[in-house]
Order: C-alpha cells, then structure tokens, then sequence
C-alpha cells in the first residue's frame, strides 16, 4: 500500500503539507528521515529513536548487501523485523555509494565544492576503486575487498529481499567537479537504469526514480523531465546541489518545477538546519540527513541558539540541559556539564544522548514548519 | 542514614539476606553492584540502567578526581545529580588503582595467578608508575600524566565531595605475586591508613573499613580481626583471592569468620556468574563486577546455558533472542541474529544491547539466590 496526498499547499513559497501512507503507517511530511546505515540508528535501540519523533528511516542497500547480505536479512523475516521497527522504511539503491566509494573518495571534495581546489573530471574518467560500466558499477567491498556487482536489475532484487517501503531506482550519482560532459553521459546512464530499474520491480513496494543534472540547468530540466514522465511512485532529487542553501534553493526550484506535483520527492542526503526550511519551501516532502546523529556523536548538539560543542571545557560547568524545555530524554535527566563529562573521558554514553536530543531537534524543528505551513505562515 | 538488618540467615552456608538503608533508597541484599567507573555505566543511560533491576552503582574516585575533578561534582549537587542516579552510590577509595595502575601494569598479572609466570614483588619493591609513601601514594594521571597524591585524607575529602551514600578507606591493594614481607608491610601500612580514614571521616557517609592480607592465611586473619575491631559502617575484602572459586571460597571463609556478624561485607572487584554462588555462600552481602558491562561491550552474552559469543557467525542466522524468556529490552526486542550483526559491523546498539541483558541476567541471577535463601534452599 502507497498513497500520497496533498492536504494542503503554502501560498508564498513550493512547500506542502501532505500524508504519505504505507502499509507500515502514515507518514505526516514535509519529514526528516534518519539514516540507519547498517539497519541501526548509530548508538540507540529503536524504541529510544521511536521516541524522537521520527516516522520513518533510510537504510542502505550497498551496505546491507555487504553485511549481513539481503539473503540473511529476507530470512529473518525483512529489514522491519530484524531492526525491531515497526513504523515505514526506506532502502537507498546504492548509487550514492559509486560516488561516496569512487570520486567522493580521490578527492577533498568539500573543497571543490566550495571553490578552493580546481579539479574536473571528464567525461569517460573512472574513479579509481570502482569501475562503472553500461549495466552497472563493479565495486570493491570496503569490508574485505572482494569484488561486488550493483546495477540496477540487482538493486532491485536487493532491495526487494529488503522489504522496506520505499526503494529508489539505481542511479549514478556524478561527482560535484565533474565536467558538463561526463555529467551529460552519467545523466544518460541514470535515465537507462531508471527504466531497467522500473522493468526489474516486483511492484510490492514503492519505487522512486532519481533525477540528477549536476549544477547544470539544461541537464537537471532535462533529468527531471525524463525521470517525471516516467511510471514512478515518487521521485529522489539527487547529486552535487551547490556549496550554499542559496545555490541549493536556485537548483531545487529547476528540478521541482519540472516533477509531476501530485507525487511525492524526496531529497538526497542532505539537511543542516539552516538547509532545511529552503528544502521544504522548495517543495520537496521527504529528505534524509546524517547531520543530526554524525554530529551527535562527534559531541555537537544543535540547539535554538546554534550548535553547542560539549567537548569545550566551559560546559563542564553548566547546569542547564542541552537546550531548555526540551523534552527528549537528554534534556530531562542530564545537564551540559554532565554531558561534557562524558566526551572529555570518551564515555559512549556522551554520544547516545546528543544522538537522541539532535534527533529530537531536527524533528521538532520539522514539525514546527509542518503547523507552520498548515497556518498559513510559512 | 545507614542501617543494615539481616532478615535471614541460611543454614546450609553463611549466605544471609539483608536490606541496607540509605537515604537514597533500601538495597535487598545480597546484590551486585555494576561498575560506573567514570559516573556512568558504559553505553547506558540511567533509566536504562534502572530497568536492567540494578539497585545501587559503584563509581571510582581515582578517575573522578581526575575527570571532571570532585569540586566540579560538587558544585553540580553531587554525584546523584551529576549523573541522573536516585538510587544509592557507593565509591571507591582509590586503593585498587595503586595496584591496577602500578603494580599490576608491569607484569602479565592473570598468567601469575593461574602460576604461568614466576615473579615475586619483594617486601620495599616499588611499582613503576606510581610511588607508595607512608602517607599516600604518588600517582601519574593517565590522562595528562601530571602528578597526584592520594592519601586517606584525600581520598576522605574527595569522597565526601562527590557524596555517595557509602564510602571506601583509603587501602593498598598489594599485588598477587608479592611476597609475604611485602604483603605483611602492605598490610600494616591499610591498617595505619584505615585509622587516619576513620579520623578523617565527616560521618555524613557509611564508611567500610578494607581488609586485606593476600593469599597469606595468617595476615588475613589478622588484618580482618583489626580492621573488623574498628567502628567502620561496613567492611570490604580486597586484594587477590585466589585463581579458582575454590579458592576464593576457602580465603572469604578466613576473612568472614573474623568479620563482626552485623555489618555488611563487601566483596570488592569479582563476580563471574560461576563466582556469585560462592560469594554469597561465604557470607559477603555486596560485591561489584565490571563483567556484565565488560564482557557485552566486547560481544558476549551471558545465559542460563552459558555464554554466547555473538561475533560468531553462528549467530548471523539464529532468529532466538539471547536468553528466550528474558524479559530485558535486548531480549524482547531483537534476534541474536540482528545483534550478531550489530558486532560484526561495528555498530555500538550491539554494546547497549548486550549491556543491558548481561547486567539483567546478573541482577536476575543474584535474585534467584535471595529467593532460594528466604526459601531455605540455598
């Protein structure tokens, strides 16, 4: 079961609200959606990240398939069952990871991204630890090194014997300093694999196609147009989106201009807060982000008055809970100081508890926009 | 407030059932206390602690004199506080790390107890890393590698600062492999340092005096007889107890027999599941034991049916919880298989997971055996 519906538009910008229905339960959008790699919510058990407020979760196919391998995971009963989580799922189609694993890996890109390294890559350039070819990309396991096959007839199966709710369509997401050329013929390959990717679905879960482009207009209308028209539940907006929410606003208002209005879409690995109201407003309804947990564990937890990095030695003093009337766990039972305490002497607990406030915030911060967007002041 | 009330005696060993009262909360004993070492059980939060039915904590001086530093604890309210903890605390004296970072850092300590190693630390000998004197001992931080000095004042003040409900003396845990001088000098020097304690004490905590004497029939008896004739709330046994279970319960059997009938013991530092019987047995009412939280951070469970090492690839497929029947949120939750996984991958919820079911199992198996001696079946 997969239905979208739009309950209500804002006026002054793209944004909607809407309610996305699974056979795992409705979700309200606009969401953030947090990344559980390997099946885990690094650091936390399920009922604590239920607790959060979050709805819905994204695992990884590339990684799943590596550890413990879909077979594994379909045996005992699906993704849901084995991570005990009852609410929807998403499963990413692995074409993140021919960047993360290839060009994401040769080069600082951070720094292309923000202009301080010159670097392209042209068309017909391979990344060095993976090969990507007309049918799919040959990769090398990051675990044991042994050689493994992803294109899209095998993302679809993967992700089948998965079973979560929503699965995306096998792309390849090119690197931020390729050239127009090598973006041009990666936009071609997505296209290929976006039908074989919809031939190749057994049609019990929802299948979104992924539009790509780079930073080049013509070639994100283009993708957008392409992968529009095509029979998809919903639609991923993928790749390099700009080093700035300015630059990213100006690109996501090219690609969701040009989706069908009545479907949902979903943005690609990304959300700061300060992205995150330019993501809504640009009309995107779902996106996932590693930025609460990552930094969570990293000793960074974000507040309403900004970031707070409880590693510093003035929390170590500070008897206020991360952020006041908060109500997440960490928030009622432990002060700043006590969490400082913990990454200073490099206890794990120190992690688990910015995970769940951070998550927490992200959500509250989302579902602040939802009421804001429903009365009419967003 | 600090009352102990021995509620039964067993007829069949010198276990007794007892509650000790505090002011934060009654204890049934006998019980195990899991290990907070730096005011945090590793990878859990308190509720969760709670729930695994542990009733009081054990935190370490040494590393809270250094991390966050006991004025810092004070000025935040307190241990209790500082950590989210209602329930009793217990801290110790410090005197186990003049063993742990001195003496026992220089030689391969388990292969001298099992008799793999020959070497004898002679009456005079000091440890590498720290400094024994008359009043105290000279410690490096193993954090920044200042110099410390931790005496029975010292570890009284600090104590006091960090205000757990029940204290330890100041002690020297003498080394397995010293000789009889050595141990006969140690001794003397606990006896010496239990009395400055006592002086020092502000009464506002329970305090237990810390009989030593090592493998040393003799010293045993003698150190158990002066320490047990000072007007300490409590006392605990330290030092080496033998590499078996037979042995441990043959040196408890010296060292409870010269203890005063009405005061709780404390057994300080052990506790395997197959120990526990033997403990209880001797008459000690508490005991602490890092294995619990140690062993399920490393990747093994312990059951009724003994342990499982849940890296073992066995695993990846055995759909049952860890201990069917458990009702701990590891077991009611997730599948030996998903947790398997959790290792293999280097996921932390793998460590709270099995934190949480092997101090349950530990809480659980001490219960029992209150039960079986109000039953008479013990």
């Amino acid at each position: 079961m997969f239905k979208f519906t739009i309950t209500k538009k804002s006026k002054k910008s793209r944004a909607r609200l809407g309610l996305l229905k699974t056979s795992h339960g409705v979700i309200e959008t606009p969401v953030m959606i947090p990344v559980a790699t390997q099946a885990s919510i690094k650091t936390l058990n399920s009922e604590q990240v239920k607790k959060t407020g979050s709805q819905l979760l994204i695992c990884n196919t590339y990684h799943l398939r590596l550890r413990p391998g879909e077979k594994v995971i379909k045996s005992l009963g699906g993704l849901h069952q084995f991570m005990n989580w009852s609410k929807p799922l998403m499963t990413d189609s692995g074409g993140f990871q021919v960047f993360s694993l290839g060009f994401g890996r040769d080069f600082n890109v951070s720094k292309i991204i923000k202009g301080r390294v010159k670097s392209q890559i042209k068309a017909g350039q391979q990344p060095k630890l993976l090969k990507i070819t007309k049918t799919g990309v040959w990769f090398r396991s990051h675990v044991d090194g042994r050689k493994i096959f992803l294109g899209p007839k095998e993302s679809m199966e993967i992700q089948s014997a998965l079973g979560a709710d929503i699965i995306f369509a096998f792309d390849e997401c090119p690197p931020p300093h390729a050239n127009r050329a090598y973006v041009s013929d990666s936009v071609e390959l997505t296209h290929k694999w976006a039908e074989l990717c919809l031939k190749h679905h057994d049609k019990k879960q929802a299948l979104y196609g992924i539009a790509q482009g780079g930073h080049f207009r013509d070639l994100r209308l283009k993708s957008a147009r392409f992968i529009g028209s095509l029979p998809f539940d919903g639609f991923g907006i993928g790749g390099e989106l700009g080093g700035s929410v300015l630059e990213m606003k100006k690109m996501l208002a090219w690609v969701t201009a040009e989706l069908p209005e009545g479907k949902p879409r979903h943005m690609l690995g990304t959300g700061h807060p300060e992205d995150i109201p330019a993501i809504i407003a640009s009309g995107c309804d779902t996106f996932d982000s590693i930025v609460p947990t990552h930094f969570g564990r990293h000793g960074t937890a974000f507040t309403s008055s900004g970031r707070l990095n409880l590693s510093n030695l003035i929390f170590l003093k500070d008897k206020k809970p991360l952020e006041p009337g908060c109500e997440c766990e960490a928030c009622t039972g432990y002060s700043r100081a006590y969490i400082s305490h913990l990454f200073r002497s490099r206890e794990l607990l120190g992690m688990q508890l910015l995970s769940i406030h951070n998550l927490t915030f992200f959500n509250r911060l989302v579902s602040d926009i939802r009421r804001k967007i429903e009365e009419g002041k967003f």
